[in-house]
């Protein structure tokens, strides 16, 4: 009901529409929303070249879900009003509940109790309420754009509506939980986990609420599908200001911690960690382990790799034996042949496609490999021709079920970036630092999958 | 000399020329280069449409700079060769040294011999050399763009030469010491230090070498500009592989990091970062304290905020008391205004931008307030005319001497960055970690600038 009504009514709305109006109705035309749509206003007549009517009484019923969006004081009323109607699902976007005073507090759970009246059910205070790219479906004032992709997010937070495209990347269905007055960050967890068309969920919270439940669920979840999630909230400054967001207590953070690495959840530390993050889940395969092999044309490369792999937990994966002996005959005598090894000298010598596929293939293919990080050039096409491996790149991460990471430097670097993920599962990232971060956030999710989801069977 | 010599010789030269062949005469042709160039071949009778000779002996001085790139048993008795012809500048690009085994060491040091008879300097080897967009002049086979930007470069790998558009941003002046058996990190950012069309300086090395001399030299150029560092090597790992990259001797991290700090360098960790410090350092006025602004239109903005200035180091600055009231009175009466304090509700009952502008230049007329950290929306140019704030950013930062931020979130975000960026002092960032990051190493450098070059007047 929430994320898909077939009928819905607006009980307060602006009058204007059109751009700039924030008017919700705006937004479900945009994205051609096919259900009814019902209108409450007190003097209004029409509102978007809809009738209106001015009180709940007078809306007719079927009715799924009823938004509401009036000053605080009315909403117990309205939401008893709503309840009598038959309405089943409500979402409250108004401001001035919990997280405000204690007026606030008592004006939501009056609410709350007349929603128990009718078993009526309620998302919300202080939310954008849902959004459902698949269905068309939005009960958001604010614009954004629709589009059809497997991510599903849960926030307390409208700035993760609007911003989804520099937070998370697309999203195809979204809960605002906001106050979670009675629909909580369980619940929404359980529909985007429950819904097919979703294969990884963006999580964010000021507070994990709901304990043995929320940790049964949310790991039953993760069992299936990767959830990345952003704990905000840490520090005593940002846990003050969490309390007058969303009326929420943060606990300490390091029972969030545990509690989210025991659910298999992936914890990042970072808005931007979250955005690298549910790309790595959409395209790369599962990272099994954590060697790491490593394809480097610059040594400065391998030791930035290097570092970062002991910051952050990953094994450069040494190369085979006849990956080495053939590096070796074509390297020049003098050359050290240690991992990570610098294959530059070897293509001067003997062509850099063909070296680059010996050497990457080689370790594809090696079943003590988990992955690959692979630094290439991003050239204007006249060189490119001699001296990109984007194509070979792309034809090689179909083959293997591997993860392979691709750090793209040159004067074209970022026209290369974007042509290596038009096919094929590799990923293109900005730094060697955050291709090993990922790698290891993926096998840290891979090695609590194998414990967890096997020994629950 | 190194940097802009009148007249060069390449000693050893790719026979072919043109796309994909890593002929650095292309290069120089491509960059409108106006000085002589000379080439000596073995075989060949002319490259790149320019006579060659078969012999050091026979170029015609006089001589600036010569790029030796021959096979490395050769190279100790060129490089007498061009001594004798009164060559003072010498670039070996060739690897085989130090970096690879005792008979490279050797070779090193004879080389070394040679050029000490003349009193030639030798940068290198193993090294790309320099370029020099400003005098149109580089010794690098790779291609890349030249942009006369206002940063000057020392790194220790030809990484940053080729993706520099990746890893600094545009670079005006490029050198690579690579092996530093003669130049060294100290004299090439003497160099950087002395040039006054560099205004930031970005550093690259594995090792600190130099003691007492690098860290003089250093202090005193980081008096009159920023040097942003990636000092890598940092692992065991990674440690090892520099051995056999560029031969260098890493040291103890915590020592390297005790002498940057010392000198007022700002250590970055990771390349991602080096890339923004830069940009930051460019475009924004100085940090002069620790207590920032933040004008934010969502809660959890101010708390992801909040605990980013936790990890970082800063301090939200408390809105004035003309402020606060004036928000309060513009704010619902149930809202409790705290810092970071969300001004959402004001600007729909009051406009978006005078509460905004009332609101952002009461901070920066504040002398308790160094900077601002700014949250906006990037929307479309219909909804943009009503809820846009970018120019009224634009017009504040040229009008106050403090640095402003801006997280722009919304459809449009990107293009509302690229805008942002297009007039007055304020930078974009991508996400809220981030500017309080960089605001935090500002602020650490101005610290390190007001101690020490007061000091030592």
């Amino acid at each position: 009901l929430f994320l898909a009504p077939q009928s819905v009514a607006f009980v307060g709305i602006p009058r204007k529409s059109g751009p700039g109006a924030l008017n919700p109705v705006d937004n479900l035309r945009n994205w051609g929303y096919e259900g009814r749509i019902q209108l409450v206003h007190p003097q209004a007549r029409e509102v978007a070249g809809i009738r209106t009517v001015n009180d709940v009484a007078l809306l007719e019923p079927p009715i799924d879900l009823a938004v509401i969006s009036t000053p605080r004081e009315t909403i117990p009323a309205i939401v008893g009003d709503c309840g009598r109607k038959g309405v089943r699902a409500l979402i409250v976007t108004n401001q001035g509940f919990a997280e405000a005073d204690s007026r606030g507090a008592e004006l939501q759970q009056a609410m709350l109790e007349e929603a128990g009246k009718s078993g009526a059910r309620v998302l919300g205070p202080n939310t954008l309420g849902v959004y459902n790219a698949f269905d068309r479906f939005t009960s958001s004032f604010m614009p954004h754009d629709r589009t059809e992709a497997p991510v599903g997010l849960v926030c307390q937070s409208g700035v993760f509506f609007v911003g989804a495209r520099i937070l998370t990347g697309d999203v195809g269905l979204g809960v605002d939980i906001a106050n979670a007055c009675d629909i909580d960050l369980t619940d929404a967890l359980q529909w985007l986990g429950n819904d097919n068309r979703i294969s990884v969920i963006a999580g964010h919270a000021e507070a994990l609420s709901g304990g043995e439940r929320f940790l049964r669920a949310t790991a039953e979840i993760a069992g299936r599908k990767p959830i990345v999630f952003l704990k905000t909230g840490r520090s005593p400054e940002g846990a003050r200001a969490a309390a007058s967001h969303s009326g929420s207590m943060t606990g300490e953070d390091r029972v969030a911690d545990a509690v989210l690495r025991k659910a298999g959840v992936i914890r990042v530390d970072e808005t931007q960690e979250m955005f690298e993050m549910i790309r790595a889940f959409m395209r790369l395969p599962p990272m099994r382990g954590r060697a790491t092999a490593v394809v480097t044309l610059t040594g400065a490369g391998g030791i930035i790799l290097a570092d970062a792999m002991e910051t952050y937990g990953l094994k450069i994966a040494g190369m085979s034996d006849s990956s080495l002996r053939r590096i070796r005959a074509m390297s020049p005598e003098w050359m050290p042949i240690n991992n990570p090894i610098d294959i530059w000298p070897a293509t001067m010598k003997h062509g850099m496609r063909n070296v680059y596929r010996m050497v990457l293939e080689d370790a594809l293919r090696d079943p003590g490999v988990n992955a690959a990080i692979c630094v290439a050039l991003g050239l204007r096409p006249s060189e490119a021709e001699r001296l990109g491996v984007v194509d070979l790149i792309q034809e090689l991460s179909v083959q293997y079920d591997k993860p392979i990471l691709v750090w793209l430097y040159g004067p074209e670097a970022a026209e290369a970036a974007a042509a290596l993920e038009r096919r094929g599962r590799s990923m293109a990232v900005h730094s060697l630092e955050r291709a090993v971060r990922i790698l290891s956030r993926m096998a840290s999710y891979h090695q609590w999958k194998i414990r967890n989801v096997v020994s629950n069977r």
